[in-house]
């Protein structure tokens, strides 16, 4: 809720030849170079530096010890390296030369890159063996140092990016106090160059200096694009390659809290944004930004082109939350830059605080009044629903919520319409039920001045502290004019039934405050043909992928903790869904109706008191079909609601109809619906979502589960043509009637049945048998389409589920009754 | 290990018919007519009944209730019956002559059927809903009247399995001391109907008697076949249907141990085993024979197909385990056979006796000698592996493996052909690592005689206990011909080198037990051109679905105990993966190699004591990827070792394999090797797997992952066709040389980068972006196929993926150093 006044962090990339400058040496001013370095640096106005941790004879003497000959030809050199390796393996070590920090003053304020030669996804077995162990040993020393954020060298095969991944998981756990940042190009380039027609970019051969041996060290990389290796992958998953290596990689270090991104945006950025939509859900801790992704203006100064631009204003929005991740920019290459020889190396500096300046995201924050000021600070901050009918609210809630510019007009002109509408009387009667300190008393009686109508106005209260408020305000403010009453709507008794029923009991989803079960409960207020307000409330799903969102809800291992629902105001989330219907023609759009309550309602049984007999008319299913057009991980959904208050005016957080229904509205962040266990979507997927709300006598909750789909297509055999001529045709087994024969499939709702004939069975044919023309069910390929004549057709696939989540109601309800 | 006494059960189906026959009722010798139904039932051989436990005046009145008008038309009637339903809802209840049995007494050895017109799964929300409070309803009364077992209704609608399963769910919450068992056809004949060119099989339309308004009970079931409403299902999917929909229930009940499967045999099997295996590896608990499923033989009396032979007497042998599922054969409608009139009632039950009695499995497990013989007892249960090293085994545990027939012959005849090929000298030296209680040196100096070759034998063994009886064996049956060694081998001091090295140190995935650490501690003992017996020993793997497993593994709720290898005879299990190599051409077998181990190893640099320096050159890694023909749930891993001991002696438990190398060895039961989330793998799909051994100055452990693929074909559109004539054609970037610009990817080894140019980012079009001919990936459709001339090709999609097991060896390590 405050202004925002940090402004964003800049770090240098600093190279090895900039700290090994001879002109360095001889500073008096500073007693090592490194020191002189970071002097210069920190006087450049950049907050960090990022310095290559190991110099080239760590890399020498490396590959002098671990690139050697096996095998038969091992001369005397090649056992002598292979004795150095062991010793080395067992106790790593650093000779001086080999860094390029060696003290803490010279460590702070420095981000460490880690050698980028380091192949922790080697093709080869005992190479991983030995990067690993290398890695161990320049993150100790790093932690040694007490440096707080290393930089990974980026993985490269992803046919080994479980192996990268669970080395970093091991030098996480062996590390706890350090921050590791996955170095990652923000797509793989050589897939853009295979594409134009070109052969794939084979990869440099590695020169091997000084090994006796270089023909033993075979680093086959596979393509990034390949899996495995015989076996082209489709272009999606190239263009997914770089993310998809990245949640291999975070997956098997189990989301850990201190493994993050340096997005590195050397690759040119395309146009398109659906792409690079999803990293603004992953955890970016550095963007690197090279002197080449720059372009010059028209007077020769560095600048961005637009698509990079509006990528980093995105990121920088999402910085602006209490994020753990704030991403630093990092600019590489600015030094001695070339292209843009206009301004030098300040003209970076400059040109990226002025983006931030004129983010429109920073600007709204900082004007009060907007959304984006109002909700500062809650971004993706979990928060759980408040439960008013469980708890009784502070006044400082009350006034924070009262403070709504939208909400309360729209209730105003809801009541106001409601009475223009209603037929000539002596006066309308209307009751406020759940009044809480009388924001929506002020306003019907705002709405009865302005329609000139008169009103007879109840206000039913049930928290004795709230009601202390509408007694002051009655006796101050509206000259005793209400009639209040203090108790729970659903035991207080009205001297008489009202006209118009107001409420205002809406959660983030509808009803996931009970507000359905509080109006049973009012209900009986109203006379028959009277008026509630709201008069209904939908509520609406879509999935997400949200690391964080994901980390925070799972933070101390409780399972009730995945298993409940928060509100959060979404900003490193992303919607997963895209418009339906998909390849199945079955998926609706991106965000789906889940279900609508209606108020009032008429056809329930009610006892003498006016109550339902059963909450069974609340509960609610409903199983919905989303498109997934890029691939990406599920972790849980978001919930909107949207309420018709009276006749066309509503309230709304539906993102797609929020500004059309009550634009700025402040009071309700979306519902954070978690699950467990991450679910895997490619792209192009259909996810099946099934969400329960349900009632016993005493509570109501929420139940959830998942199914992952893939539609394809397919050829089936046809049954006559590949008959075995030597099998006779049997007929066709009829059905049902087989009941005198002990089915246990008797009843007329049963699954229809295959009578068996003894002859079928004698024989031992059925059609399923592959000879008697079977089904041939398989994906489709190009060679077979062309080559068979039989049925064809398009399904999906299961590929996946979650776990029914909060079954039972065993870690969340919504509310107690 | 006891012999097989106890047969199977075989349980009748009771009719309503049955139970309300009108000559029950006059019976003098039992209190009610239930109580003479089940002596008469008893008397015939049977040893439960299963009675259908409500009666038709049940439904009636539920149907009066439940399946009334919505909306406008309500009349006075209809008022009433919802208030009835409301007052059922709150308290239901059933009246007398709704239930078949209401004493205690009658209900002993009864399986309840619940009400078959229960639609847990019905496309209506209203009408599932009232169905749940009559499957509680019921449920409670058989919990009431102590009953153990009740049969569910089959569910019917693919597109609500998963209410179904939550219903279910909340049932088996709300009854603990009941178990539930899952009523389901083995697969839907639906299917094979709509195959064979007819329409699909509509569902008979359901009489509503007595309901004012049945229009508005509206079962549109669809096809058990169809997901959503739609779109027609990939025919593999009608195939696995029954399964799937039994998958998805069980899973959204979390595999509750309480839920098991009543298979219906009804639908005649088809004789492909394919599709019929993965039942092996469910929870069955009864198998439903109807009469109907039998077939005259020539002389009338009634017997099985062939094809439900060999299933019904898999189901025998799997019953035969300590399992918690020995599933009963429960006989329906053979009361009153017409088809089978030879040998009446009795004729049934004793042919399934007979089946029974003459199953090899069975047959071969009462035969001393045998593996089914020695292995009983075992099946499916969990053993923790051997650690001999950190452990001393106790003297009856070295006793039962020595008992093996097979082992021990084929050691000595290695040790045999070694001495034989051995160069003439005035004797041979060998050593036995190991020795336990002596077997191996017997069979060496067996070998040694058979081989009229002198040898000086060395015995080294850790067990201070076993070292006794060695002792003993020496001065009683060696005549002190032996050398003992008291100490651990890596310790222990000859006095000369040795010719051979005999040890027994393997595990059921080969180097589990830590032989290549023990050996590399033993082999200083051998001289150089010495024989190592064993000399190599290769690991297997294969992926595997067992809810027993699973459920076993994770009972305690510890993620300890599924991240823990295991040692298990298998039998309710089914491995998932097929002969390779798939559609994608990249998968290997069914079991696939992971990796081997030599002896002796010369390339390992030694410290002064002859001891490696480190153990890195015993970490491995491995990759492998399986063709999943089926559809099925990973559970986890089976783990399978071979050793070639000498020449072409060797031992094998590999399953394909170990007749033919060691056939009847009984000593080493598979590997299993849990993963903690059941992955869900699609018919067709592949399962890429990668797992290491590591290591550190201490510890031993495996840690392991897995992803699922699918292949697809996809057709790109060409770069040009799609271009916008309006835009320019790039110059295509080229690479690498953009180190001066600052890039991060400046290294050889690093992914070859497009360096940007500065126009292309100005007028920001790249190649990626949709306009300038973007690929188009996507699954291929019939139309497309035909339409369009872009690139195609095959690959494969990530669809899934597990977590990293016991990283860092949190959970397990296979042994401490």
């Amino acid at each position: 809720m405050s202004d925002w006044h940090s402004s964003i962090n800049i770090a240098t990339l600093l190279t090895l030849e900039d700290v090994q400058k001879p002109e360095l040496l001889a500073d008096p001013d500073h007693e090592t170079p490194l020191l002189k370095l970071a002097a210069d640096t920190h006087a450049k106005g950049y907050d960090a530096l990022c310095v290559p941790l190991t110099t080239e004879r760590w890399r020498t003497r490396w590959r002098e010890m671990c690139l050697i000959a096996t095998g038969e030809d091992r001369d005397t050199a090649t056992v002598a390296a292979e004795r150095r390796a062991e010793e080395w393996r067992e106790k790593p070590a650093f000779l001086l030369d080999e860094v390029t920090l060696t003290r803490l003053d010279e460590a702070a304020n420095v981000i460490a890159v880690v050698s980028d030669w380091l192949e922790l996804d080697s093709e080869d077995d005992w190479l991983r063996h030995d990067f690993e162990i290398a890695l161990q040993q320049e993150l100790a020393y790093a932690t040694y140092l007490n440096i707080g954020t290393a930089i990974l060298p980026p993985p490269r095969n992803r046919a080994h990016a479980a192996s990268y991944g669970r080395a970093i998981g091991a030098a996480l756990a062996a590390n706890p106090a350090l921050h590791l940042s996955l170095r990652l190009p923000i797509y793989d380039p050589a897939v853009f160059q295979a594409q134009a027609g070109k052969p794939p970019a084979s990869p440099a051969p590695v020169s091997v200096p000084g090994s006796p041996s270089p023909a033993t060290f075979s680093p086959s990389r596979a393509s990034v694009s390949s899996v495995g290796s015989s076996v082209a992958r489709a272009p999606e998953g190239d263009l997914n390659g770089n993310w998809e290596m990245w949640d291999v990689i975070r997956s098997v270090c189990d989301y850990h809290p201190h493994l993050s991104l340096t997005l590195d945006l050397t690759p040119p950025l395309p146009s398109g944004a659906g792409i690079l939509d999803r990293w603004a859900a992953e955890p970016l801790r550095h963007v690197f930004l090279p002197s080449s992704a720059f372009i010059a203006n028209a007077k020769g100064y560095p600048v961005l082109p637009k698509g990079t631009q509006s990528f980093i204003r995105d990121i920088i929005k999402a910085s602006t939350s209490r994020s753990l991740f704030r991403p630093a920019i990092v600019l590489g290459g600015v030094a001695g830059a070339g292209a843009h020889a206009r301004g030098g190396e300040g003209a970076y500096l400059q040109y990226v605080r002025h983006l931030e300046k004129t983010s429109p995201a920073i600007v709204a924050q900082n004007t009060p009044g907007t959304v984006e000021h109002y909700a500062y600070g809650y971004q993706d901050y979990l928060q759980s629903p408040l439960q008013p009918l469980m708890d009784n609210l502070q006044s400082l809630t009350y006034q924070t919520f009262e403070k709504d510019p939208v909400k309360y007009r729209n209730y105003e002109e809801a009541v106001f319409k409601a009475l223009v509408d209603w037929p000539a009387a002596e006066h309308v009667t209307i009751c406020v039920a759940g009044a809480g300190r009388g924001p929506l008393v002020a306003r019907c009686l705002t709405a009865a001045d302005r329609a000139r109508r008169k009103v007879v106005l109840y206000a039913v209260e049930k928290n004795p502290n709230a009601y202390v408020t509408l007694q002051h305000r009655n006796a101050t403010e509206w000259e005793e004019r209400v009639k209040l009453f203090y108790g729970d709507m659903r035991a207080v008794e009205l001297p008489a039934q009202v006209d118009i029923l107001v409420s205002e009991l809406l959660g983030s989803f509808g009803d996931n405050e009970l507000s359905p079960e509080c109006l049973d409960g009012a209900q009986r207020f109203l006379q028959p043909n009277g008026i509630s307000i709201p008069a209904s409330y939908t509520s609406w799903l879509a999935p997400l992928s949200s690391s964080k969102l994901h980390n925070e809800a799972r933070r101390g291992n409780d399972v009730k903790a995945v298993e409940t629902t928060y509100v959060v105001m979404f900003k490193a989330v992303k919607i997963l869904s895209g418009a339906g219907p998909g390849a199945g023609k079955r998926c609706g759009g991106a965000i789906q109706e889940c279900w609508e309550f209606e108020h009032p309602r008429r056809d329930v049984p009610l006892d003498a008191r006016g109550l339902p007999l059963t909450n069974s008319h609340n509960v609610r299913s409903k199983t919905l079909n989303f498109h997934i057009p890029h691939a990406g991980v599920l972790h849980g959904f978001a919930g909107y609601f949207e309420a018709v208050l009276y006749g066309d005016i509503g309230l709304s957080i539906h993102p797609e109809r929020m500004d059309a229904v009550s634009k700025d509205m402040l009071s309700w962040f979306p519902l954070f619906i978690p699950i467990k266990d991450p679910l895997y979507l490619p792209s192009n997927s259909e996810l099946q979502v099934s969400i329960w709300r349900l009632t016993n006598k005493r509570q109501v909750w929420y139940e959830w589960y998942a199914e992952s789909f893939m539609p394809v297509s397919y050829t089936t055999a046809s049954v006559e043509k590949d008959a075995s001529p030597a099998l006779p045709r049997m007929p066709l087994p009829r059905f049902p009637s087989i009941d005198s024969r002990g089915s246990l499939l008797t009843s007329s709702q049963s699954t229809p049945v295959v009578a068996a004939s003894p002859l079928v069975d004698a024989v031992d044919v059925f059609p399923f048998d592959r000879r008697a023309g079977s089904p041939s069910p398989r994906f489709v390929t190009r060679e077979e389409l062309g080559a068979e004549d039989g049925a064809r057709g398009e399904g999906v696939v299961k590929i996946g589920q979650t776990a029914l989540h909060n079954p039972g109601g065993r870690s969340c309800w919504i509310g107690l009754m």
